[in-house]
């Protein structure tokens, strides 16, 4: 048990954008909700797993849609009282604490927001280990659990209540209405007891974020080569370094597709890369061979701070680092990879871990 | 209070199908359901409002989406528990009765399927006295009450509740639904006590309903001319009589759009007419003066046996007669016309009684 302040949720932020892979929102949006909330209502205690009783609920928070959108269109602040009312409502039970269900820029601030204005804790743990585009994406589909009952709310009031025969039906179902809704709303969903959690989610990741922001924030100030240090801090293997040449934008359902054109630099001079991505980055090649695919983590960070570039940020010109970091081990399964693996991204390639990858090996 | 039998049945889906002004459903499919379910579960009690307690629980029932769609998917029969037991819970008391939100040739039938299922009784009452396209086109809308919370489920088990801000959100968010759901699923929404139903309701309409469906089954058989003792029986005025030459179809959003063009015959020959519609018919207008419109009921029936013909199959060569019906008094105050008038539905004309444009009036 530790407090999380504005010094904290400046590192979270910073490394949860890391951890997005692209994806997952700008941390300067999501930290700006955050800060404001902890200013008006204090810090927030964040609790290790360990220490939530089995048997207390404990209720993700998150958004749902396209994080771009909260530029223009503010999370409204009352959201927060109506999904805790509403699963509180549904369960008949008191909620004791929130949990993020992805890292990422602006999911992983959202629960400290919520939290901030309703005196609650944050459990360190979360359903990913990172960000993925779709909701039936997190460790609790592969224990079985119902991403349902679900609560949707949105700045002007509006909320629903969904209970899906699937997490795919879920998905399907609230997207639709997060589009009516113009493109971002607040969610809950995968509320769960401690037992639950403390079996199936992704342990540590606040903390994990903390550390990452904090090395990317202090890197350069310290001994030896800085590029070098960011890598070992964050446990990333770097891909490729270049000059992004060109980039493909395709809005498709209510997702981010693209491709990046990177040309080499430094001694990837004369090599030629590109990363693919829906939301988050799905795949990276250098000179024809992939590289790394989903669910392992590739990120594309300034050359020079190594500060992580978001998917809807990137455009010519940029110098960027590709690095690929392993993801959550049970990923790798089958029933994980049959979730998040490259072929439901429509990737025609099997999983072959990014360590062996770069190896040049296969799986 | 009486018994609704399979009698009762046929003759309530064929008299709403006439009501439901062109929209709301071809009435073999909703008198099928319905039948099918009094057969294995028994005849329903249909209440007269005035029989129904102030504090009392009427939840209206009702499918929302394309009627046609109901043809190659048909509600699974579990629906009505699962919206049962959601209102239910909800609100944590029972329900009383169920009750129609529109006369259609589905709508009227959907509330005696449950009604069946679930061993309630029907309210001889509904929200509209006829169809419309959109659900916060009621006249509870024009009360003040909010069409949520409203339960929606589909044949495949999935559900949700929604709470709006308005009902023009409820229409927004629940169509969305609609549409991923298959295009068709089952709803509540208006739940009400007794005191609102009884001061808001459209009364009588089921028995209305099976006044006009006797009248078309039996009307050849009585003394005198068929038809006048047709418009006599049904209160209608009669507008063209024609044989359609063209039928122009467009969807957008979820809604079938369309105008019917009509070359007089017998006494209208050597004159020229159109209807305009939106599920329900908007529009007639006879040698390019408007004669008819919304909230007016437009009905098309065959010349020959006064069976309505809904707007979705109209076709070429089809010999039609015309007529139109006094919509319901409070449809016709400026708040009415505000919700449901010609200008709502992009129709560029104000709102004229149909029996005053007979006339070649002016309002």
């Amino acid at each position: 048990m530790r407090k999380i302040g504005i010094p904290e949720i400046e590192d979270i932020a910073l490394g949860a954008a890391l951890l997005g892979a692209g994806g997952g929102g700008d941390p300067y949006i999501g930290k700006l909700m955050a800060i404001g909330a902890i200013r008006e209502c204090g810090p927030v205690t964040l609790l290790d797993p360990s220490e939530v009783p089995d048997g207390a609920l404990v209720v993700p928070i998150a958004m749902m849609g396209a994080p771009t959108v909260l530029i223009e269109k503010f999370l409204g602040g009352r959201e927060y009282y109506t999904l805790h009312e509403m699963v509180r409502q549904f369960y008949g039970r008191d909620i004791f604490a929130f949990m993020p269900i992805e890292a990422g820029g602006v999911n992983s601030m959202l629960p400290f927001l919520a939290a901030s204005k309703l005196g609650l804790p944050v459990v360190d743990t979360d359903g990913m280990g990172r960000a993925f585009p779709e909701l039936q994406m997190v460790t609790f589909t592969m224990a079985g659990m119902d991403a349902t009952p679900m609560a949707l709310t949105d700045e002007k009031g509006n909320s629903v209540i969904f209970k899906t025969v699937t997490n795919k039906w879920t998905e399907e179902l609230a997207r639709s209405v997060t589009m009516s809704c113009g493109g971002a709303v607040s969610v809950s969903l995968y509320s769960m007891d401690g037992a639950v959690m403390k079996r199936y989610g992704v342990h540590g990741i606040v903390t994990r974020s903390e550390a990452i922001g904090k090395a990317i924030r202090t890197v350069k100030q310290g001994a030896g080569a800085p590029e070098g240090n960011f890598l070992n801090a964050v446990g990333g293997i770097r891909l490729f370094r270049g000059k992004i040449t060109d980039v493909l934008r395709e809005v498709r359902g209510a997702f981010n597709f693209g491709k990046v054109i990177l040309e080499g630099i430094g001694e990837y001079k004369g090599h030629a890369a590109y990363t693919e991505f829906q939301n988050e980055n799905l795949l990276a090649s250098v000179d024809g061979s992939i590289i790394a695919t989903v669910p392992d983590l590739i990120c594309l960070v300034d050359t020079e701070n190594f500060i992580p570039i978001p998917t809807d940020a990137l455009k010519y010109g940029k110098r960027v680092m590709v690095i690929g970091l392993r993801c959550f081990e049970a990923w790798r399964s089958p029933v994980g990879l049959a979730l998040v693996g490259p072929r439901y991204f429509g990737c025609d390639t099997d999983y072959i871990p990014v360590e062996i990858r770069v190896k040049g090996g296969a799986a």
